[in-house]
């Protein structure tokens, strides 16, 4: 455990358990009925002990599903306040028009109901088949039962409820120790699988012992998230469902000031960061990891749109996928990124590999770098020449199973 | 034959032939030795008899190939004159520095020796394998060889010595027949295919022996091409070498003024639209073309943004390779395209079914779409329902095949 003699200092440790981890957080999930596998879990409520803060961060797609209008306004309403989310998979309730906000507020009230707290202090996930209302005599009744039976240290079973073919659940927790006290922060996510198959959709749940005013949470899921949960990409879609929330607790006793901001800060980006990566090793037909890190550019605006471009790739993303030392495609995406620099003072490596520099290539490294493009995570580095910003994008290859798991018939 | 009783009115008809078939022009396509296949055409002379008025499109592609340095070059000194175009396939000469300008140059002014003009009257394209340069040695000679064999009625041997791996020769032609004379207009071009494999790269050449003064030239093909060339998307790639050329030499004596302009850009559209058809149809791994007309949006530039982002889409590339009505990925990737747009005054249809109206989906209608996403031409209408504003982007579907081409090691 790291020493923190001064405020402005602090350890990060990992943690055992997911989004329970942290104190004042109970879970429970259960199979109601709307995956097809007998038994597989399809529902989770998380619930804080108490009113909690609360913030949430949504999709930016214009169709947003009906959970995701619902939770918004509930956050809203309470100004940044909750008791518990509830969240179901196998169904996205997205464009399902107005049963379907209908049912996502129900989804609300019925966990409401048992906790004792008004409706507006749930909020609300789905994942799933879009455009397919929800069965509410299989969610409520599972509902009902998951709320009176909530209970701490079942984080693993709401990592694997929220999943849908994600390959595998993905949680993580990390105790922060700073010279004023120890909170934890736990959290789960579900990345881009499909049920049908249909849409892929991202959800996170961060929830957190610290005590955090409303505003600063959302300034601290906000700020994490842009390089963890918002620097992913798996296919450059966005989807309907897209959500990231946070819940803290309090419970710890420590209280989260402008002082301990950057140990909350880090917290929360040492758990993004450990799920986001999880998501992208998940991707659909994904072999491989793909950091894509791009220095010396003007702005980080910059850094990033160009990182963002070539790890969306389809031709930088088959080439690692086939371990081809390909320099000339990350180029040419780098060059089409809209970002504006000198292509002679620009240099690719790969795996560490010098592969092109000074407006010429480095041919005899190209078998070097293919040796690097056969590991589980590929390194690419382009520096732009012109700036001191820098930032990196994790993305993954593009298979042919990816091909395979999107373009069999649903119908 | 359309009849043309009015300076105003013209009708355009379906001619034999591609690039040389407008008056004033010649070609020679050999096998110099820079593809490795015995005899397969791989450098063509493409040249007007005489000084012609020139236009030309070049990539946005921050990573500009010499060809296309040295060919924009040209055209500035000669303020939109040449004489001729001298192309290889094999070689992109792109990120080759110094020498690869020199190469390109050299190029050039090969093929000026034979015809007599100056090297600025002639324009260079090059495509193949990028980071490699040019084997002087073949290809000197080759242009010798060419430049000096120059014949009329070879356009099918052009057409074919600027592909790569493209699956067929593109070529087409019309004759525009309007109240004050007629004219031809010819073309080819090369899609997206590959060497060894690398960057696909999108060529164009327009040839017509229509009288055309080089400002009017460079409109025809910047208007003729935002709706033909620059509304097809492969991979939505932009390749270091892609350009498109025009020339007209004036030999049918019609005079375009701007009476006679809209005949003009009819004629380029007529041509422009078969021959990039054409690339999308011969795009890598492509079983389907997919036409995404987007309308009452508010603007073009809305409509052909939304139309892009859905054609690019690999959700919906996929749904469609597998003849799934999947009409939530369409939805999602236009509200994602940054568009504004309301969701619920939406409509959506696949192969002219209507899936998807006021927020709600017609599932009984998705067997019949299914039916229509079998076919070889795949349409796709969105409706944005808050404007008068239309566009069509034409792609094609992904496939496993794709991911092999591009993934195949290069090493």
């Amino acid at each position: 455990m790291a020493d923190a003699t001064s405020a402005r200092e602090f350890g990060i440790v990992a943690a055992a358990g997911g989004v329970t981890a942290p104190l004042g957080f109970t879970s429970s999930a259960l199979h109601c009925g709307i995956k097809k596998v007998a038994a597989a879990l399809d529902l989770v409520v998380i619930a804080a002990d108490a009113l909690s803060s609360a913030a949430a961060l949504f999709t930016t797609n214009l169709a947003k599903a009906a959970p995701v209008l619902v939770s918004r306004d509930h956050l809203d309403r309470t100004h940044g306040l909750a008791r518990a989310i509830v969240v179901n998979s196998g169904c996205a309730n997205a464009c399902t028009g107005k049963d379907g906000l209908a049912n996502a507020e129900r989804m609300a009230a019925e966990t409401a109901g048992p906790l004792g707290c008004a409706s507006d202090a749930v909020l609300v996930a789905s994942t799933g088949v879009i455009g397919v209302g929800l069965n509410m005599d299989k969610v409520v009744p599972g509902i009902r039962s998951a709320a009176t039976s909530l209970a701490r240290g079942k984080g693993a079973d709401a990592a694997r409820a929220i999943m849908t073919t994600d390959p595998f659940p993905k949680e993580h927790a990390v105790t922060v120790n700073t010279a004023r006290g120890s909170f934890v922060i736990g959290g789960t996510a579900k990345g881009s699988g499909m049920i049908e198959p249909n849409m892929a959709t991202m959800l996170g749940f961060l929830t957190t012992d610290a005590q955090v005013a409303p505003p600063l949470l959302k300034r601290a899921l906000t700020e994490s998230a842009r390089d963890t949960f918002n620097a992913i990409t798996v296919d450059g879609e966005c989807s309907t469902n897209d959500s990231l929330f946070a819940l803290a607790s309090g419970a710890s006793g420590v209280v989260i000031d402008e002082e301990l901001y950057p140990a909350l800060l880090d917290g929360f980006l040492a758990v993004s960061r450990e799920l986001a990566l999880g998501i992208v090793r998940g991707g659909e037909g994904a072999t491989k990891l793909i950091a894509v890190t791009v220095r010396d550019a003007r702005s980080v605006e910059d850094a990033r749109q160009v990182a963002r471009t070539i790890a969306n790739s389809p031709l930088v993303k088959t080439a690692v996928h086939g371990a081809d030392p390909n320099w000339g495609r990350i180029l040419a995406a780098a060059g089409r990124a809209g970002v504006m620099f000198d292509v002679d003072q620009a240099t690719v490596r790969v795996g560490g590999v010098l592969l092109f520099e000074n407006g010429l290539p480095h041919d005899e490294a190209a078998p070097e770098a293919a040796e690097q493009l056969k590991k589980a995570t590929v390194q690419i580095d382009v520096n732009l020449g012109g700036g001191r910003a820098e930032a990196t994008i994790w993305g993954c290859d593009l298979s042919a199973e990816y091909v395979k798991i999107n373009g069999e018939y649903r119908t």
